[in-house]
């Protein structure tokens, strides 16, 4: 079967690759229908191997070349005798978290923080860009029908963005600030609105990013930055600062305008990634009496409460999908486009369907 | 009456000033029993006026020089008639913050952060380092019979420790690392005691404020410092790290240890104050889905509460007083050793009363 096989940094190939076989009765042979790619594949692309495994990965045993995809909805071809909750022909939402279930986060019920964690896509042994997956029964959400393909190919970073702002403990009426606009902070800003935010503040400078932000038509878009963004939000509050801040740009710059902006005893949510350290004034923090929510990914049985926020159309996640490519395409017109610093795409979806599919 | 006035930076002096007259209806006469001297009149004698009024303050009118001291317990002298909660002959313990009531903080409900707050000893008329003091009704609390004069005078900083400790919102049994005893550090040792911890750990590289920590009789003292205490960290938990980290050092390498040696999920809490920015990783907080939570001072209504807890015996914050000393002597013998790098003194009492007080 075609996939798209990352093999080492600036080695991403779309190649046959053996079709899997399933090998236990808990499993779920899927038909992906669409796949997104996300910034954690950009990052194996440009600067991996990080998340990828060089040594056979301890739960999974799988090493690079490494079939990519973990944002995806698909179709289920057939399912193990153990598996219940899910049958052929159903359409399904993958949560690609593959955990030990022994270890003491999983214990806690904090499973994505899985001490030995592997991820379907990342170091497991199949993928969403191809044409078949392999996944394990809790791996899989129903989609309703009135969830669209590309919508459950979306459900994955809509939880990550949707976690974040509810670690926020934001209220409905709340200010909420959204410090960049790609995937996730476009997320962000949709799902503060769902939760029954006041004002949404989205911080973009990037001109083509800031244009998606305002497509997304649930908030003011400020291409102002630093101190400039300080000030047009201490104009637009009354010089209050906003409830919540959502740091999604991963920037020392966009934390601490975050942390200028949020008033006293507000809310920062750090759920971008860094790629290195920052500067920050923990003096400022304290005289500010603030938490810092730092988060990661979701909780994993997130997915149906997801999905059903999505079935009734409070959460538009299909408003980030900027590009639908079919397979053999995705290289060229996603990754290379995606890590365009231009930021003209925002979120690349790709199907091994001849043609792709519908919405 | 004598008083310890900050004139300017490396001034303060012990001299004679006015006597406080009641001015409104709502005021109480105090003489001072026993005043602590506090990180923030230090940061004022070394590198100040900081918190100082160097222009009239907006609440109080007040400029430098200022009577120092807001760390107290008192006697109460005299009430003006519309004052309710206590009485001539009482004893107190002085909550040193004066808020608007006004500002949309204060009508939040969170005082300690009013937009234009003054401080008895900091900016305002006067202050615990005194023959005499003046404050408003609320700012007092009364201490019963079980309550020392000495503990009395450690309820302001005691008040901070709790507030930290509790907004990390620890469960009993669990293992906690202090970052630093200093005053703030011995206390939040003290009250993560009192609210059931497990393990507690309090790294102090000091050699004489780790002898100190020992004297707490609450916890592992621990000398090692960046990954090598991280690593006694995790050979003391097996692996896992501690649920709560509370840095009270105030500084970058002690913020970024505490980051390192709590679990996944755990809390830190930013209750020391830094002095200048620091660099850290926000990837690593993301990864371990942390929370921050940076604590300013306290609720203004912990009063009786703290009085409470440490007349009940279990929060004996006098353990973290080292010396008692007449106020002719606090300059020499509290301002001058508290701000000796060597650390033998961590907090420092001074009392007008001739030859001090008692218990």
């Amino acid at each position: 079967m075609r996939a798209v096989v990352f093999h080492q940094q600036h080695d991403i190939r779309v190649e046959d690759v053996p079709e899997p076989q399933p090998v236990t009765g808990a499993q779920v042979l899927l038909e992906p229908l669409w796949c997104g790619i996300c910034g954690t594949d950009l990052h194996e692309y440009t600067a991996g191997p990080i998340v990828t495994a060089t040594r056979p990965h301890p739960l999974t045993g799988v090493t690079i070349p490494q079939t990519l995809g973990h944002e995806f909805s698909a179709s289920v071809l057939e399912v193990g005798p153990e598996v219940r909750s899910v049958a052929a022909g159903d359409r399904v939402a993958i949560m690609p978290l593959i955990y030990c279930g022994r270890c003491d986060m999983c214990r806690r019920g904090a499973n994505h923080l899985c001490r030995v964690m592997a991820c379907t896509g990342l170091s497991a042994p199949t993928g969403g860009l191809a044409e078949r997956a392999l996944v394990e029964e809790y791996q899989v959400a129903r989609l309703t029908d009135d969830v669209t393909d590309i919508q459950g190919a979306v459900v994955e970073p809509a939880a990550v963005a949707l976690y974040g702002v509810e670690r926020s403990r934001m209220r409905a009426g709340d200010r909420v600030l959204v410090m960049g606009c790609g995937p996730i902070g476009a997320l962000a800003a949709l799902a503060a609105s769902a939760l029954g935010a006041g004002d949404i503040f989205i911080a973009e400078p990037n001109p083509r990013r800031a244009d998606f932000a305002t497509t997304l038509g649930v908030g003011e878009v400020l291409t102002a930055v630093g101190d400039d963004l300080v000030g047009v939000i201490q104009d637009r509050t009354g010089g209050a600062g906003v409830d919540v801040a959502i740091e999604c740009a991963g920037k020392e710059a966009a934390l601490n305008a975050a942390i200028e902006a949020v008033r006293p005893q507000g809310k920062i949510v750090q759920t971008g990634l860094h790629t290195r350290p920052a500067s920050t004034f923990p003096a400022q923090w304290s005289a500010k009496d603030i938490t810092i929510e730092a988060t990661w990914c979701y909780a994993v049985t997130d997915w149906p409460r997801v999905i059903r926020l999505i079935a009734r159309g409070r959460y538009p996640v299909e408003r980030i999908v900027t590009a639908r490519l079919p397979l053999d395409e995705v290289i060229v017109g996603g990754f290379d486009r995606l890590i365009d610093p231009a930021g003209e795409q925002v979120k690349v979806l790709g199907s091994a369907r001849p043609g792709g599919n519908g919405q």
